[in-house]
């Protein structure tokens, strides 16, 4: 038979990242693409301990149908968490348990737009969260990225043209792809034009713990004084990615919905791991791992950065991220970015091309992302090497 | 802020059923509410074992991203199992790990509806499908379940006035609420019409293998020439719900575009577990797993209707499953729905009124639905002999 997919899907293709994955397999790859924790992050001895006392203890709990807001003492502990570390959740405040950052995400945009509804982001912003908002057939404007944050004047432009604007999603800190941080001046102003045209703010912060350099700033959700702010977490990047489970904190009105729209999308997220997490915070120094994860971004992202000013030719400009995954290159005019990107393959070093992350998917780029946690020291000065060399040969 | 939530959410209730769930906590409550799998059901011991090796041998894949279409040999095991177990699958499907059925369900919906689209089917019929659908903006078209499947003469009719309707939704096997079973001339009924008014059809099967008396008949799939049936499974109703593991197999072309729809809800399934079922079949005796099951819900359900026939009075109607978690009780006239409900719960015995399966949400019922797979020997006699009371008392 024919198909008709429908309207929102039909131009959907899978993301470039997951599918330059695909092609990893071949032996002596170097990937700078994927968005992997190093695998040396993931705490294994005291999770394999924690798996073993929960199938002891309390296996048909961890085994059977959970409720959709997620493991109770899961929940308080990751709202005192997000209370003691960066001073956010009111009284008027909810947190849901999700399955991974990414269905924070996707539920945000369900419960706040119609089809046809305008969803601002920066330019160039997280794939995954622009495609969510193209599945449930937002419209996405973007606003230029600069290196304080998103551009203020043009942000309040279009906040103007488009009176249909339901959501702002913003990620303030070590932004993906670029891997900058916007400033607390512009913080403020996001706030106060979200006000202004009042739109609510989906504030992503899946990196917030992994600064390594700088000094932290407050989220936007702590600015937040009458309810207009999701703020998005996760633990893909502090325990394990593969687990899948992030959480949503916002008004509890929100939440609610958040709520209803997660039951029938996976009725609640896998109830083992939550518990897991819940007993990993009570029993391990959380503090300790993430400050150990710190210090591992802050050598593997200082060896990529001296390697860059190393082997890469003046010509390339990159950005100096303090925290998080990623940095964002950016060549010369003269050199075609996707003929770069398609030869640094075919040397088996993998980037992903900035053309992945613009919001108008027809727009090009110059740009291309890093990443830092993944490969080894090894690969990362190799790799680079490569980089730098096929730039001077195509300049 | 006062909030704009999406057309779709706004009208949008928690199930009834899990809203149930929470008031089951006080001591000496019984429920047959849930449709929660015996905690007996669980292979825990093997699980725990697994568990601990893939801790001692694959951690790191295990905790790390991985793959939206699913961990490949799981994939792979569970196509073969549906190859042997129920003969479906064509070199033209594929088969995408999902987050339980119920991510199935809403995916599959996804991808083939438009806000405003028509969803056909079978009243009653699962309430999780349905909120699934109505999260995306479908209309729902009830069609009455008859005692051998859904009304044939009154599903043409609906497919001929309502040419929007994209997706047909049935659970022939054990269906949900009410414990019937589609007859096989019916099932080829069903996708003939399929084929006429060319739809595409989702059939639901989660308890397909827990068929306790009579004779195994050919899912719609089997009967599937053109490529027009998504078939969804899961493995929370023979290893665990909690984990949330699902499938769904169907035509390549639609399973692509699943897969990019998944990515952007949850980018894949916690792949610690999707390794630990593949182990599990690797290294357990699945089908003598199966078998205890099906021994186990035997017993329940065969003793939940020797109460029914002890205790209830003649009034009262009710099927007689040969399969699955459920049966389907309906009342006389003469006694309220919810006042019947409502005094139950008063009596700490809870059961789903039927209003909450309906495809019309406004429209009454005088059914209730009755799980047997959860709750004690001990408590489903003393629930039934309370419920049996109550209507002496009310009719």
């Amino acid at each position: 038979m024919e198909y008709k997919i429908s309207d929102k899907m039909i131009n959907m293709k899978p993301s470039a990242i997951r599918e330059i994955f695909k092609s990893l397999g071949t032996p002596g790859a170097i990937s700078f693409a994927a968005g992997n924790p190093a695998p040396e992050s993931f705490p294994v001895a005291d999770m394999q301990r924690i798996s073993a006392e929960i199938f002891a203890n309390q296996a048909v709990q961890a085994l059977q149908y959970s409720v959709t807001e997620g493991y109770p003492r899961l929940r308080e502990q990751v709202k005192a968490r997000l209370r003691e570390k960066f001073g956010i959740g009111s009284e008027n405040d909810d947190l849901i348990i999700v399955t991974g950052g990414q269905q924070g995400i996707e539920l945000s945009c369900k419960v706040l737009c119609n089809e046809g509804d305008t969803v601002i982001a920066e330019n160039p912003s997280f794939i995954g969260a622009l495609n969510a908002f193209r599945s449930l057939g937002a419209k996405i404007k973007g606003v230029t990225l600069q290196d304080d944050g998103i551009d203020i004047k043009e942000l309040e432009q279009t906040l103007r043209e488009n009176p249909d604007a339901k959501l702002l999603y913003v990620i303030p800190t070590f932004q993906n792809p670029a891997g900058l941080t916007t400033s607390l001046e512009k913080r403020k102003e996001i706030y106060r034009l979200a006000q202004k045209y009042d739109v609510v703010i989906l504030e992503d912060n899946p990196y917030g713990e992994l600064r390594f350099a700088g000094e932290d700033l407050p989220t936007i959700k702590k600015l937040d004084t009458d309810g207009r702010v999701l703020y998005c977490g996760s633990f893909s990047k502090v325990l394990s990615a593969g687990m899948r489970i992030g959480f949503l904190l916002g008004p509890k009105e929100l939440i609610q919905k958040v709520v209803v729209a997660k039951q029938v999308e996976d009725v609640h997220t896998n109830i083992f791991f939550q518990i897991l997490c819940s007993r990993y915070m009570d029993e391990c120094d959380m503090d300790a791992h993430v400050e150990e994860i710190r210090a591992l971004y802050r050598k593997k992202a200082g060896f990529m950065l001296e390697c860059l000013d190393k082997y890469m030719p003046e010509c390339v400009s990159y950005t100096r991220p303090e925290g998080g995954l990623f940095l964002w290159c950016t060549l010369p005019d003269s050199i075609s970015l996707m003929d770069f990107v398609r030869r640094a393959g075919e040397n088996l070093v993998f980037v992903v091309p900035g053309t992945a992350f613009n919001c108008d998917e027809s727009a090009g780029s110059q740009s291309f992302r890093l990443n830092y946690s993944m490969p080894s020291m090894e690969e990362i000065e190799k790799g680079i090497r490569i980089l730098g060399d096929l730039v001077r040969e195509m300049a």
